[in-house]
């Protein structure tokens, strides 16, 4: 039972729901998760199925909700416009958008957008992962923030403000590949295993940096080695893995020159290759495990909307 | 009834089987396809399955058959092993395997390989193709060829033959994205209708020339587009297949240097966005039709082992 909650946070993605009673020093107090991510409702069920996870909490009507992800989406419950950049890292938390027609206060954080023609994107979720960033780092967060996954993100921070940011189809290239192409048997399974120290990795990532012209002659290359050099299909994927997080390097590196130390959300395997890579590749990182990022960020967006349920720091 | 064809024909490929029974001067009097490819024939009913379509086609066991494809590969009827560059064009006509244990004189064509360690690549029929090139063009087949498709093959060629060449996973990474990516809604059954001289596949290729590092923002690049701009599902197409035949293109470029006119190897829409791009690229092209270049070179090579069987030229 959380009936003494502060504030609950939510993060609701496209197939997962994450909740959690936050008391009031912003400190989770439990974590329920679900499959009821947004794909798997119904546009008129998300108060319902809302209202089921709060309940098997015991969370009551009066306590307020704070929440990020797609579910803020034009597909979403309601849809929280994009705050553009340049902006202010609190942004978001400020231009929260509530919930219409419903008895609890519950509020969508708003994604952030690049609207430029030229350069458009859009994040939504990774700027509450920036809230939760600058809550822990204040103005150490300065630079280049690395959010590497299916889409990966990279964000230009200084003072506390995003200046701008563009995604990757890194993770999602080495996913379509390993489904459907003559990759697949080399990729199927692979990743978790792949030593961001090893020879194959480190190649990969060093021939995107040298020569990022000729990524689909690289990307096919592992096939052929196979046929004439016996390149087992560990060495093929890891090859694979470093041309790919090679190349999101040298477009970062190409769209935002070097900035100094790169702070990379990450955690586990994924954060140890992008670790050697952007070693490789002369930059310097700090790694931040991305686990907790969403609700430190949630918190800190509740803190700003509601300070009267936090105790003051 | 073709009992006094000169010699059989055979591409034998993966998916499918073509065979042309060629009359005295090369040329095909009959064509016969069927979707019996490598694939689905189990190793020890090669013989059964060729002799069936010969019987089809009426041809007796006593004239002899010229085959290409991966029917040469080594999970095909026999290996028939790659030559290495730098080869003469002739050079796998010359090396040509013969099937062990069968009556009927069958020859297999084999591929041709980059066996360094750094540049490994292999073709396999291909190689029959540029046979046919070399056939119709003679000493004006000079510079790159650019044989586009699933992997696509960029060949340097000089004075009859192969210096090198080297293969691009260009349509298979268009294929795979469209397949299992959040770009399938976008790419389903695109490809057949994309303007090659339309804006968005011209400006997907331009910037794929000018910054070739940030190819994975910009197959992403599509999606917010859609979002914030509302790019429809045939311009997100076309840039798309822009970005990656412009990718395809500067990696030639950095592999091989600007070699003069491009002979390139293609037909219908393909074709056309390749000379598009190619012209983009300030590379002056030929096109030339692939449909009857694999017949051509396999008369080609079968005049060079069997000169007995047809009309001297």
């Amino acid at each position: 039972m959380h009936n003494r909650a502060a504030v609950i946070a939510v993060d609701w993605g496209t197939s997962h729901l994450r909740m959690w009673p936050l008391d009031r020093s912003g400190k989770a107090l439990d974590c329920r998760k679900s499959a009821d991510g947004m794909r798997t409702v119904a546009k008129n069920d998300f108060a319902a199925v809302m209202d089921q996870h709060l309940k098997a909490l015991g969370v009551p009507d009066d306590i307020p909700a704070i929440m990020c992800g797609m579910v803020g989406s034009r597909q979403g419950w309601q849809e929280a416009p994009y705050v553009s950049v340049p902006c202010n890292i609190g942004d978001p938390a400020l231009g929260a958008v509530k919930i219409k027609n419903t008895a609890r206060d519950i509020r969508i954080l708003p994604g952030i957008a690049n609207r430029s023609t030229e350069n458009a994107d859009v994040m939504r979720s990774e700027e509450t992962q920036l809230l939760g960033l600058a809550d822990q780092m204040g103005n150490a967060l300065s630079g280049l923030v690395c959010m590497p996954g299916t889409h990966a993100k990279w964000v230009r921070v200084e003072e506390q403000r995003v200046l701008d940011f563009f995604t990757s189809l890194s993770g999602e290239l080495f996913a379509a590949l390993g489904a459907a192409s003559v990759l697949k048997h080399a990729l199927d399974g692979a990743g978790g295993d792949i030593n961001a120290d090893g020879n194959m990795f480190v190649e990969g990532v060093k021939q995107s940096l040298d020569e990022p012209a000729t990524v689909l002659n690289r990307l096919f290359s592992v096939r052929p080695k196979s046929l004439l050099h016996d390149l087992n299909n560990d060495d093929a994927a890891a090859f694979i893995s470093g041309t790919i997080i090679g190349q999101d390097i040298a477009g970062a590196k190409a769209r935002f020159g070097d900035t100094g130390t790169v702070t990379l959300v990450g955690s586990g395997h994924l954060g140890a290759l992008y670790t050697s890579a952007l070693k490789i590749a002369g930059l310097s990182s700090q790694i931040v495990s991305g686990d907790e990022l969403a609700v430190a960020g949630l918190a800190h967006a509740a803190r700003l909307i509601w300070p009267e349920r936090f105790n003051t720091i």
